[in-house]
């Protein structure tokens, strides 16, 4: 048992109803300030606790953390010491905000200093992503997009039960939530031209997705089991895959996605601990045929993760789009990471591995416009009016997600980006 | 004129006849010795010139450098100078190289120490590869795959001649010539049979390629045009993409290749500079249908480069496998960028993009083992009186290139892997 997951912790510090940020969540991500520039913290209620003034007043003593661990660019050498390590200090900052628990609570001078309003911080890209791959794991969403350009009796291809499809992405292009996106221009073939043409793309899509991210590095030549797998996850952040579907559509043959996916990734700046969604464990899909020997995970393995979109045209109000949940994939991480170093590739720390686009059973919860307006043919309608079956542009799109158990909930903080006109 | 091409050029370094490395080339890499861990050199004839040394000696006074530029694991802060810059240090070294130049050659002590004999140092990754983009820009290579796989006749999939087609490959397993890869496992679907099963691969290949080097970081939403392309490269490697085309042809459909690439790809150790190459620029084949506008390039942008590929089985002779040039690519380096940036797609330093498999008209030019024996049906015989259809345990696979004329060869070294077994 994680001491710091206990539903009974109180904190000293005010959490409003409804915070995706109680003491039992304990993310971690990188802030800015108008006088900080690129620090580590703690998302607490509606603050953010300074991980630099802490280590630096003596709170973490003992710990035996290398002095400027926090007081960086990046998470990487941070996560990288390893999860016991970094279980520890997530383990530290619970007790110290305890409600019985003085040392902070009673330093006023520290207090006023290590806690930020977060509306006073502008958070940044958690980690330097060394290696982004994107799978395909919900069944759901295959079976849809299979149905869609195939055929609904074959929707799913021969592999697909075989092994958790993916593919790897552009590390580069990925951002923090806030960014906003230029809608991207690319070659897209109409249906009744004989040529391809040059032109923004008129099929914008976001993809609901959750992604993991490493914290040890492997030697090239050595696989990950799916037993050990979740001891090289530090933690998960909301990840919105933005795909321009004509652009996709017309390049993907036969190596992949590329243009229609690598102009911007969309990730929240909060990574969740792996520790913090412990208590959200169940079980996946069952999975027949029976997956090889190297896939076998035993026990729970998925997460109860309550995951939704939300559009915002410009200047008007949100309209929920879909609601799914992390646990609807067929595929878990553990037999993600165990596919993906069986040949003998390497990881690194700060790698980024998305599940895919998590659809759920009813047209409700699918991940995607492709999905949701079934390609175009079904236009949404939404709550100032106006319908949508692609991304416009000034529409804002956010993911959320949140696990909820005995009066705790966990949560992710938001994903959003805007889109603007094509340059 | 780039001065430092000038073939009129001698040294007084004993550049030996057939050296790939005489005072025209000066490529840069990273090697260690027994005494010094990675240092930035440049390779002149037998010999490896210490810019560490020459830098902390005043060789490059006046140049403005920083110091400490050379003194990295990496050439990342180096190229990130900009090629007026990078440019401006291989003029100064060719300078310091030339017969009629005494400040280094009469200056013993300091050539005793900067001047390191060629097997006394090792080679180490030239640069931290921070995105790896694979293209497929050879007609020849993927007229052979699609009449291998489809039809002769359809060979080529309506995109190729429009767009270059690439996908995004992984970084993390890139290694630097020399280093052992073992053979991968994973999952394979026999003909014969109805499931897959998990076993080393048995169809392991190689794949003939050359990899441009990006120097110049650019900001998400920003394409780079394809008249600019060349002043955000840097220089060339040779690129060995290792395939294992029994577990990608399972793994591949709908999302392209995976773990039939990720277990490793070989590079060769010197960065040959863009500049280096431009005595050597040829017209890229006619291109029809017309290009749509932004792929539009004027001139002479590919180059004459020999390529070869040896094999050589364990304690056994070397046998030539293949003749190819770089000339032969359909879609040039300005294009491959110019495309890949179009949507927006950020660029970052360090970044690795590589052209494919480089096949030419006749059978003895194909650039992989795939099509040199027609995917197994026709056996290549090698000096030892042995046959290969696809690569076996032990053998070294030895990738080779260079340009000439006036007499003057402007070499890459070698790009070599052994295969070891499967773990």
């Amino acid at each position: 048992m994680i001491k710091a997951n206990n539903p009974a912790l109180r904190s000293w510090i005010d959490i409003p109803k409804g915070s995706d940020f109680p003491i039992q969540n304990l993310p971690f991500g990188i802030f800015k300030t108008n006088y900080l520039s690129a620090v580590a913290g703690v998302a607490i209620g509606n603050y953010v606790l300074d991980l630099v003034y802490l280590h630096e007043h003596g709170f973490f003593d003992g710990l035996g953390l290398p002095s400027g661990i926090f007081n960086q660019k990046y998470l990487n050498d941070f996560i990288s010491l390893g999860k016991k390590k970094t279980r520890e200090v997530r383990e530290r900052i619970s007790e110290l905000l305890q409600h019985d628990n003085d040392e902070l609570k009673l330093n006023v001078g520290a207090r006023e200093l290590a806690l930020i309003p977060m509306d006073e911080v502008q958070m940044l890209l958690p980690v330097r992503i060394s290696n982004y791959t994107d799978f395909y794991s919900s069944e759901e969403h295959a079976f849809n997009v299979g149905s869609m350009f195939r055929d609904p009796k074959n929707a799913l291809l021969p592999n697909w039960k075989h092994l958790p499809v993916g593919y790897h992405g552009r590390a580069s292009s990925i951002v923090v939530s806030g960014t906003p996106i230029h809608r991207p221009k690319g070659q897209i073939k109409p249906a009744d031209s004989e040529l391809p043409v040059f032109c923004p793309s008129q099929k914008l899509d976001f993809e609901l997705e959750l992604a993991f991210i490493t914290c040890q590095e492997t030697k090239l030549g050595t696989p990950i089991s799916a037993s050990d797998a979740e001891n090289h996850i530090f933690g998960f952040v909301l990840f919105n895959d933005w795909s321009a579907r004509d652009i996709q559509q017309w390049e993907y043959v036969p190596l992949g996605p590329f243009l229609g996916k690598n102009f911007g990734s969309t990730i929240s700046p909060w990574i969740v601990t792996m520790d913090a969604l412990e208590p959200f464990r169940v079980q996946g899909p069952e999975q027949f045929p029976h997956v090889l020997p190297y896939l076998v995970t035993e026990g729970a393995k998925n997460f109860d993760v309550t995951l939704e979109v939300l559009i915002q045209p410009d200047k008007s109000d949100e309209t929920t789009l879909s609601r799914s949940n992390f646990k609807y994939l067929y595929w878990n991480v553990n037999q993600q990471l165990a596919h993906h170093t069986v040949n003998g590739c390497n990881v690194q720390v700060g790698d980024l591995y998305a599940s895919g686009t998590i659809s759920g059973p009813s047209p409700g919860s699918f991940g995607s416009l492709l999905e949701l307006s079934w390609n175009g043919q079904r236009p949404l309608h939404l709550a100032d009016g106006s319908e949508r079956r692609f991304i416009e542009d000034g529409d804002t799109i956010i993911l959320r997600g949140h696990a909820e158990r005995d009066h705790v909930r966990i949560g992710f903080g938001e994903c959003k980006g805007k889109i603007l006109p094509a340059l």
